[in-house]
C-alpha cells in the first residue's frame, strides 16, 4: 500500500513538474511578445493557458482517484491537499501570463510598453523566470533548499516593482493615461506571479520535508 | 461516525460563516476609509485582517483534525478539501480590503479617489458587499441557489470596472498619474474580491449539493 502510494504521489509530481515549466514558459512568450508587440506571439500564450487548466484538472483527479483507492493516513492526506495548492498557484501563474499577453493584445499594433519601462520590466520577467525555473526544479529533484530561496528572490521582484512605479511618477515620464495603467497592471502581474512562485516553493518545502514554513499574511500591494 | 462528521462539518462551516462576515466587514470599512479619508479606520482594516489569518488557520486545523480522527471517505474528503478552498477565498478577500485600506492610509491626509471616480467605486463596493453577504447567507443557509446568483452579480462588477477605466482614459480627467495608478488598482482589488466571492460561491455550491459548478479559466483583466 505505501510502496503504491509513493509511485502515485510521484506521479502528481511529475504532473507538477510540468504544469510548473508551462506557467515558465507562458511568462517567457508573454514577455517577449509584450516588448515586441508580437501579436502571434501573445495569441499563443493566450490558447496554451489551456494546458495549464487541464494540468490543474489532473491533479485534482489524481489526488481524488488516489483518496478513493488508498484511503491514506493523515499526514500523507496533508501531501495530498498540498499538492493541490501547488497546482492552484501553478494554474493562476498560467493566468498571469495571459494577462500579460492580453495587455501586448489591447495595444497593438504599438507597443504596450514605453522604452523607458522595458528594462524594468525585462529585470522583472527575468527574477520571475528564475523562479518558475527553481519552482520546477524543486519538485523534480525534490529540493527544498533551492525552494527555500524563493522568498529572497521575491524580494527582488518587490524591488523592481516600486523602481518601476518611481518611474511613472517622476517628472520624466511624459506618458498617457493608457500608458501608465499598463505600467502599474504589468507590473502587478508580475508581482503576483513571482508571489505564487513563493507559494508553490513553500508547498514543495513542505512535500519534501514535512515542515510548514510560515505562512506571510498579505502580498505587498504597490 | 456519519453523525460525528457531519457533527463537525457544522462546526467548519460555522467558521466559515464568521470568516465572510469578516471579509465583508473589512471591505466595507476599508471603502468608508477610502472615500472619507480616515486614518483610524483604514488602520483598523489592517489590524483585523489577523482575524481572517487566524480564522483560516482554525478551519486548516479543524479539516486536519478531521482526516486524522474520522478517515472520512473520497466524498466526504472532497468537501473537507472544498472547505479548505473557500476558507482560502475568504482570507484572500480580507487582502484585499487590506489593500483598499492601505492606497487610503498611502494618501492621507488627501483623499485618494477624486469626486468623479467616487460613485463608480461606491457602486463597486456595493456590488462587493452584496455578493459577500450571499456568501455568508449561503453558507449558513447552505443556500446553493444564492450561491448561484454570483456570477451575475460578478458580471455588475466587471461592468462597473470598464466604468472606472473609461472615465480615466476620458477627454475630463485630468488627475495626475499617482491618482491614475490608484483608480486601477482599486479597480483591480474590488474586481478580484468579487471574483474569490464567486468562487467561495462555487464551493458552496459544491459543499450542499455535491456538484461541482465549471471553472473559468481566466478572470477577466482590465
Amino acid at each position: 500500500m505505501r510502496a503504491e502510494f509513493q509511485a502515485d504521489l510521484a506521479i502528481v509530481s511529475e504532473l507538477l513538474v510540468t504544469m510548473a515549466e508551462q506557467a515558465r514558459d507562458a511568462m517567457n512568450r508573454a514577455t517577449e511578445a509584450l516588448l515586441a508587440a508580437d501579436q502571434t506571439d501573445a495569441e499563443e500564450v493566450v490558447h496554451a493557458d489551456l494546458e495549464l487548466d487541464l494540468g490543474y484538472q489532473s491533479v485534482e483527479e489524481k489526488v481524488y482517484d488516489l483518496l478513493a483507492r488508498q484511503a491514506p493516513v493523515a499526514s500523507d492526506l496533508r501531501l495530498l491537499v498540498t499538492a493541490l495548492h501547488t497546482a492552484a498557484d501553478l494554474e493562476r501563474m498560467g493566468d498571469l501570463a495571459v494577462h500579460v499577453a492580453q495587455v501586448c493584445l489591447r495595444r497593438l499594433p504599438s507597443a504596450a510598453v514605453p522604452e523607458e519601462l522595458q528594462p524594468v520590466i525585462r529585470d522583472m520577467a527575468a527574477v520571475s523566470d528564475a523562479m518558475a525555473a527553481k519552482v520546477a526544479e524543486s519538485l523534480r529533484h525534490s529540493n527544498a533548499s533551492l525552494a527555500g530561496e524563493l522568498e529572497r528572490d521575491d524580494d527582488q521582484v518587490d524591488q523592481l516593482n516600486r523602481q518601476l512605479f518611481a518611474l511613472m511618477l517622476g517628472a520624466a515620464w511624459r506618458h498617457g493615461v493608457a500608458e501608465t495603467i499598463d505600467g502599474a497592471m504589468l507590473a502587478r502581474w508580475y508581482e503576483r506571479y513571482a508571489d505564487h512562485a513563493v507559494n508553490a516553493g513553500r508547498h514543495v518545502v513542505y512535500l519534501v520535508t514535512g515542515e510548514v514554513p510560515p505562512r506571510s499574511t498579505v502580498d505587498a500591494a504597490p
